[in-house]
């Protein structure tokens, strides 16, 4: 039985959904569930539902890292906030992933510091599907690598390749790097020195893509660096959050009401795949770490934990890390 | 009455939709209009429409830069292509304003050799609206200039400011540095450095946006590089391409066919300004280039030649530039 670590702590409506999310994927099955946060709080929650059957147990953290407060600060005042114990859990074996919705770069800092950085890394990655019409692409770095280099470009394409390869099943994961134009030599010079780069990676590297190929799916993995890819995923948020709206209000009194809610929503898993699975594995730790967004309700937390009971599964990170780790001593960074 | 040079050969639907918008656009009235190309296939065109009582002409020019070609080399091989005799007539102050939909490049290329660039640009800038969800906000540069130095950052502010004044009547646009974070601080290099710029330019700054915040038209002044500015642009026309197609498909047999086709083509213009004004003007040189976007049709011609000519109405290049040439005698690149 997988042993899943989760911040109750953490997120905008923490504990409440937190616990809520956990006990809907103990329900789904195959998992134990430890929740780490202030007793009290948590175990209140927890009494609201159902857990006859279910494998929950709460162990005792009773600081939180709140959204704003400086990662690697708030890790050094408070050792014991409920990232760091959930974190400390999957360190000392005693839980094979941990999820959380709280500080993401607490998170990111929890796993750096706890669980350490694969061999070839020098920062954690994050990254994932962008958009429920392309659900077979996966985009990364989403925003952990603010300035990049060219080689992390490509650990980008090796984790986005490793990933489309262990969580969405495609067999040989196409890879492209992001940029103004299809032909080689178009973009910037980081998209430039990627290509070349990933030309000679052995990967199954189709050359660059445009934006407008991200939503046609044009490839299963595409890399850019985390400023492009942070914006991108807010943009295609604001823009289903915007759209949605509108067809709300233009499909009023044309379609039955329930009819126009399920359009809507469907509308938004579409253009934010963050908004169905909540979230994703942090790539090139030691360890399974998966971050959700803040906002994350219940069902999004349910399905992170899923996400992370599917990458200890399937060997997501030793098969990642061993890819990452040969390509380090490939490349001279 | 403004004149209005039209490069007749350029675009996926040269001349028909070209000669067509033309039309439409004259028929709107305040308008002489100069096509210009090979005269036979252009007077072909314009006889399939009623022209009576507008004032069309046409200008001969045998050659056409095609997509693809170099645009400095073309320009020199072709000095009779469209493009380039259309350009020459605004610099001959025989037309106002010039617009194409043909190779990007070439217009560009076109007006940078024969219009000149205003004092303190180095290299002409594009942008505009960009989605119809947030009318009220200028993005640029779209992809003019990929690698960016803080002070150009600093000229697109200025260029959509002075945009946002002359073409959509704001009052005192708010600009925005577009990022990964609000604080100021957050962001790659290049917008940390724009961001300290920006707040000494005396412009209406107001730090930086994230990517959700453009869909909300948070700011009436958007910059970021062109790298960006092209990958935003191109990804929003992508998503909205497949959201229309997936409306389509869902609402079938749902609401008559003429609304489904009306909400599908309303979404498409929130996704997508160019789908509606078709482009938009060149900034930075001396003189009003429009450039389009290469799949125009003859509504997206006829807006185009609406913008030029509001362009030309309002002052827009003369403000422009004798703004550009402040900034660039205030800071130094």
């Amino acid at each position: 039985m997988i042993r899943i670590a989760v911040d109750a702590m953490g997120g905008d409506y923490a504990p409440a959904e937190i616990v809520k999310g956990a006990v809907m994927a103990a329900r789904a099955g195959g998992i134990r569930i430890i929740l780490v946060g202030q007793l009290d709080p948590v175990q209140a929650e927890l009494k609201k539902h159902d857990t006859s059957g279910l494998q929950i147990e709460c162990v005792r953290a009773d600081d939180i890292i709140i959204e704003g407060e400086h990662p690697a600060l708030a890790l050094r005042k408070k050792p014991n906030a409920s990232i760091v114990v959930a974190t400390g859990l999957v360190k000392a074996g005693k839980a094979d992933a941990v999820v959380s919705a709280g500080n993401t770069g607490a998170c990111a800092a929890s796993a750096l510091y706890l669980l350490g950085l694969a061999e070839g890394v020098e920062r954690p990655m994050v990254g994932g599907p962008l958009l429920g019409l392309a659900p077979r692409t996966v985009l990364l770095d989403a925003g952990a690598n603010i300035d990049c280099r060219p080689h992390h470009l490509l650990n980008f394409a090796i984790a986005g390749t490793v990933y489309a390869q262990k969580m969405l099943g495609v067999a040989e994961p196409t890879v492209a790097v992001l940029s103004v134009g299809a032909e080689k030599g178009k973009g910037n010079e980081l998209a430039r020195e990627a290509y070349t780069l990933l030309e000679q990676s052995g990967l199954k590297f189709i050359g660059n893509v445009e934006g407008h190929d991200i939503a046609e799916g044009k490839a299963n993995v595409i890399v850019c660096d985390g400023f492009v890819g942070n914006i991108l995923v807010k943009f295609s948020e604001g823009i289903g959050s915007g759209l949605s709206r509108w067809l709300q209000s233009r499909l009023q009194g044309q379609l039955p009401t329930p009819a126009v809610d399920a359009l809507c929503s469907d509308l938004l898993a579409l253009t934010s795949v963050a908004e169905v699975i909540g979230g994703g594995p942090l790539w090139g730790v030691k360890g399974v770490s998966c971050v959700m967004h803040g906002r994350g309700r219940a069902e999004q937390v349910a399905g992170c934990i899923a996400q992370a009971k599917k990458a200890v599964e399937t060997g997501l990170v030793t098969a990642l890390n061993a890819e990452l780790a040969r390509a380090g001593h490939n490349t001279s960074p």
